[in-house]
């Protein structure tokens, strides 16, 4: 089994910071969403092995590197907010495309 | 759940060509490392929905495209094979690093 690492730094990132990143919706596809923008934009790191992870999460206790990646996490959370695709939002919104793709 | 299409994408390339990249060892961890190192050096592509998988793959219908994942497929196929890292390997290749990354 491999596992992209970046998964569980990311999902971590987003359950800490979710509060602060002015979500117009919190609901599991706008979640799933932020998180699917976000690790299209973050360099994968593949391991072979969940224990490989920590060591992964350790390259990013240096503080600018996790900046970084909190820069990319909050402007997708801002794409995702601005024009959210799950069905509490969809029908409000006019001419909303179904992909941020 | 958020997925990386490029596993399926890489895994049935894998599958498919695996008989013909020459390698040194087909065990499972070695297998497991081709995967990880390949995808390393992809693009990913997370979908939040496996049913979406297919829409991702129909972009690499190209050939062109499909070719460039298969000469990814193939330089990680040979770093593993010059030096793979099973228990089976291991033992023979003195100063064998425990790591490709």
């Amino acid at each position: 089994m491999v596992i992209n690492a970046m998964e569980k730094i990311m999902q971590d990132l987003l359950d800490e910071y979710k509060s602060r990143l002015q979500l117009s919706c919190t609901c599991e596809q706008c979640l799933e969403d932020i998180m699917a923008l976000t690790l299209n934009k973050t360099k994968p790191r593949y391991v072979t092995n969940v224990d490989k992870i920590m060591y992964i999460k350790a390259d990013y206790v240096d503080k600018q590197q996790m900046t970084s990646l909190l820069v990319t996490l909050a402007e997708c959370a801002k794409i995702v907010s601005d024009r959210p695709l799950c069905e509490n939002s969809v029908k409000k919104v006019k001419g909303n495309e179904m992909s941020y793709m």
